[in-house]
This record gives structure tokens, sequence and C-alpha cells, in this order.
């Protein structure tokens, strides 16, 4: 027996999101069957709705508007330091832990040649000329290590004016971690990064 | 920072969901985000078409039209076999097995007289007139094993015309399942079950 094609569109459409297989999408589609239909609607609106998101002019992090909560912010735009991050989720994991009070610069990936991602794709110039115009003391690189991280951050360190205080986020054992479990890699940097007590 | 209202909104539809969480909801409306307008669009028109599904007028199975595919299927309606179950998910589980070949009648529920669920909020007035209709020779109660499911399928049993053959589906032990592991009142049906080899 074939499920009513209503049905299978909805199952069909909440399959594509990653991790939802098809028997949590059909057992979610069953249960969204049962609700009114204003709360259908509501919910109808509010996925068409989100086509209308536009990346902040400035910083490229997600908004309503042309400018992001954060680029309107006087205050964080007085504090002349912008952090670099790789994608929107970077930012907002930045953003919870609270230690952070200056802009932001979503670059939307790492440089990466073989994929055919090169400085134009992420915007870099006009990064450049976003921290000149604003006089930015210090960027923060807070990309994640990796090869093609770690050649992003040169890259960048090298186009920006040499007055402004480029560093890079720090690395080594993560709070609750155990030195047993870790990788070498992650040994190594901590050692490098030791800091007088 | 506060996330644009457009996602906000998404967010909160998804988390609706039973199962679904903040957190899931956020890194799904995350991923949406950067779905093409065309798919946004095309999601939310299959939500809200939902609210356009409809139940058989005869068995109470979801359907795009007045009457469900298998109600329309005359093969099926000459099996003169109904499998009388609680609710929609149990009949796609049983459709699922492959094994039955006959009409269903979705119940709804159980009799449940504290919640104020008796035999009109059941619709078995009108399953008794479907029956005699039909002339169904054969009716399977496919009930849940529980209190209000053992009421409801005496209930039934009663108000049929006494010409028709009424079983309720077998208990016993579930193929894979370890008699080790098993609670005291299943080993019970099963014993009470047991069938010449």
């Amino acid at each position: 027996m074939e499920l009513p094609e209503s049905l299978l569109n909805v199952i069909d459409q909440l399959s594509k999101i990653p991790g939802v297989g098809d028997k949590t999408a059909t057992r979610q589609t069953l249960i969204l069957a049962k609700w009114s239909a204003d709360d259908l609607n509501a919910f109808g609106d509010a996925m068409k709705n989100l086509a209308n998101l536009k990346a902040c002019v400035d910083c490229g992090m997600y908004s309503d508007l042309d400018y992001c909560e954060i680029c309107s912010n006087s205050e964080r735009k007085e504090s002349k330091s912008v952090c670099v991050v790789e994608n929107v989720t970077d930012c907002l994991a930045i953003e919870r832990s609270g230690n952070y009070e200056g802009l932001y610069h979503i670059l939307g990936g790492v440089l990466n040649p073989l994929m055919g991602v090169g400085p134009d794709e992420l915007k870099i110039d006009s990064f450049v000329k976003r921290v000149r115009g604003l006089e930015v003391k210090n960027v923060i690189l807070a990309v994640n290590p990796s090869v093609e991280g770690d050649a992003t951050c040169s890259y960048i360190k090298q186009v920006l004016p040499s007055d402004v205080e480029v560093d890079r986020i720090g690395f080594g054992i993560p709070m609750g971690g155990s030195l047993e479990y870790l990788d070498t890699m992650t040994i190594a940097k901590a050692l490098e990064n030791k800091k007088k007590m």
C-alpha cells in the first residue's frame, strides 16, 4: 500500500535533511499529520521565509537585514578587533563561549586550490579593505587546524597591513581532555604552547 | 547575539516535532539555510499541503481522496475480512509485514472512559454498519494488549453480528526474542497460545 501523496511529499522533504532517515521522516510526518492547518501553515511559511535570509554585507553572518546584529553594534565596532572564522557555526560557537566582544569575518571555507577555492571565493580582498576601513588593530584567526586552515592563516597574515596584530587561536589540551587519549599532534602543540603559571 | 528572526522561526517549528531538541533543530536549520529558494518553497508547500490530508470515509486511514487506496481495491473488498487497529501506524506495520490482504478499520484509540473515550469517539457504530454492509465474514482485532485494549476487543465482539467470526491477533514470544528477558505476562500468554507442531 502506498501512502497518500501529501504524506509522501513531506517524508521526502524531511529525509533530505542530513541525519534524518526514511524511518524518522515517516514517524515525524505522521505526527505532523495531526497538527492543525494553522500550525502547518506557520511551519510552511517559516520554511519559505528562510529563502529571504540574507548574509551580512560586512561579515557574511546570516541576517534578516543588510547588516547583522554584531556589525550594527557600535561597541563591538569600537573594539577594533576582528575574529576570522570558517563558517557561521564557528561564529556561533565563539559567541556561545561569551568571551569575545569584537567583530567577526566569516570566510565561508578555507583556501583549497584543488577544490577551486582561492582568495577570491573567500572574499579576502574585501576583508583587507574592511580591516583598513575600520582601522582594526587586532585580527584573531579562529580557523580550524588543518593543512588548508594553516595555509589560509598564513595567506591572510601576508595580505593584511603589517601594523595589524594577527593572532591565531590557541591550540592545546581541551578542557576535560585526558593526555592518555589525545593524539600526538595535540600534545606536541600543547607543549609548544606552554604558559608560565 | 540573537540569530535572525527567519532562522529562529524555523528552529522553533522544527523543535516542536517530538524527538527534535533545540540543538538538533539549530543544526538542521543552518543546513536548511543553504538550500535554494526553490527547494525551501517546495518544502514549505509540502508542509502546508499536509493540511489537505483527509481520512478515508470508510476505514479512517489517511488519504488524499475520500476513499483510501485499500478501501478502493475491489480484491481486498472481496476478501470479506476487516482488521481493526488502534491507529494509522499500526495499520502501516501490518501492511509492511505483507501478510494481510483484507480491509482495515482504524479506531483512532481504545475505549477509555476515564479519558472520555467511549464507543462514539471510536465510531464503533459506523464500523458495525460497515461490517453489515460489506457482509464481512472475518474480523481480526489487532489491538495492542492492555487493559483498555482488552476491554475494547470485548466490546467490539459484543456489538458485532453473531455470525461474524472475530479473532484477536496472537500473543507470544516475538521472533528473535529470548525467554530469559521476557516479562512473565508474555511467557504466560505464550504458554497459553501453544500450538501443535
